[in-house]
């Protein structure tokens, strides 16, 4: 954890594993130096499966944004993950055995208006990732990417009511309008939709831990699996961006009712995922 | 440019178009205060085009990759197009007119081993026009992404020549001898078989500015459109995943097979272009 002061939730939900198998170091991932600290003081310098996780948020339109803090989403969410990977690697090559964990998103395969700079990000990790897993093969060391769609949190919520507040110097009214009133309602009923909750994901990542042949792709939400397809069934990227605009500037009410029926089917066993948290 | 002292091949190619509708201004884009200037020194800020070219490549084990070179990497591929987007935006969509081409790779589309970090980044790049692209239609500023495969410059060539001396501090002799052994002369093949001219990417971003309705993704290289249709035929990755990894690692010399046979290819009409440059 980068804040150990913050660890009494997670202590009290490992009941009985905490200090038997569950013990907690700090790590932020951005300094070399804490990283190095943290494996350090694993024993032997032994990690078996590193799950990176961390990583942040960043919403809004670009010209109200800096470049520092453009800047700051990278540093978490690309060479956080950057700085563990070229950490354990040598140690998990010598070996010729180990599984590296990325927690990326369906953003990190497709573009969301407004999302601009954390998309880029993922798509960063998603890039990284996959060239580097072409060559830990021959060394016998697994890498998956996990893709989660949205996620239920109080953080997430709390942002976008937040960022529904801002008032966004630099960018044009228009702008500011598309964005408040155009992306946020949808956005809120895709998550209502959409979204899983972290128990969901912890469990996919489970799974993927747990799988003798890990996949290297594994999309939580089977629900994203359509808009995936979409980037693939056109190479000149059309198609995605056409639906995408039309879905929030032309069909703003198809899409709510749209979103309202997924809700209902949130529910049934209609809902079947790519890696089912069940 | 971003060194007005080595403009004299461009001047000489640009013969009398120089200082009648060609014009230079020193720009470098890692810079905040260059960016503002250089659009500033266009009249009225008047910018119809922007296309984002400059571009830093680089090669190897990413143990042996400082996390200042890695950052150097974003600071210009990812960095600085989204400085200049970001300088140009706010007029182009006053004046519901413009066109962003950004000069990404086929490693925006697909991770190629040993290129981590350069993939990384023209992914980031994929991501960050999918997600804008939608936003700026909306106000008729058209984003267009070209995506160059492997293209013969006297740079790239003498890059890949000092990469093959270097020592590689860091990275195990396993790693090392993957690179240089079996990565380098792969890679050369692909670039002899598959490579095209700089004036072959010149006529394909005049064909994209030049079009009535720009498309978004412009591969300039037929050769690589299976290559991108793989990824997309298994969500999973494993096909792409395992199908560098034996074209690399277990038919090496299958693949400097079908290299050659590209490269006779290459002369004849049956290479058609996805854009062609002639």
């Amino acid at each position: 954890m980068r804040d150990l002061k913050k660890k009494d939730k997670l202590v009290e939900a490992a009941g009985d594993a905490y200090g038997q198998t569950l013990t907690l170091q700090p790590l932020d991932v951005c300094s070399d130096e804490s990283v190095k600290q943290c494996v350090n003081s694993v024993k032997d310098r032994h990690i078996d499966i590193l799950i990176n996780n961390a990583g942040i948020g960043l919403l809004g339109p670009i010209e109200s944004i800096s470049m520092e803090e453009m800047k700051k989403v990278f540093e978490t969410n690309f060479f956080g993950m950057v700085r563990m990977i070229k950490e354990v690697i040598p140690d998990m090559k010598k070996r010729r055995s180990g599984h590296i964990v990325v927690m990326s998103s369906v953003m990190g395969l497709q573009g969301v208006v407004f999302n601009d700079v954390y998309t880029a990000s993922k798509f960063a990790v998603e890039g990284f990732c996959e060239s580097l897993a072409v060559q830990l093969l021959k060394f016998n060391v697994n890498m998956s990417l996990i893709e989660p769609g949205p996620v239920h949190t109080e953080f997430e919520m709390k942002m976008m009511e937040d960022v529904a507040k801002m008032e966004f110097p630099g960018a044009d009214t228009d702008t500011i309008r598309y964005f408040k009133d155009v992306y946020i309602p949808s956005s809120m009923d895709i998550f209502e939709a959409m979204g899983q909750t972290p128990e969901d994901i912890a469990k996919c990542t489970k799974k993927v831990i747990e799988s003798s042949r890990p996949r290297f792709r594994n999309l939580t939400n089977s629900l994203y699996t359509p808009i995936v397809a979409m980037k693939y069934a056109d190479e000149t990227g059309g198609l995605s961006v056409h639906t995408f605009y039309n879905l929030l500037f032309n069909f703003g009410p198809l899409m709510h009712f749209s979103m309202t029926i997924l809700k209902c089917l949130t529910c049934s066993c209609l809902r079947r995922r790519t890696i089912s948290p069940n």
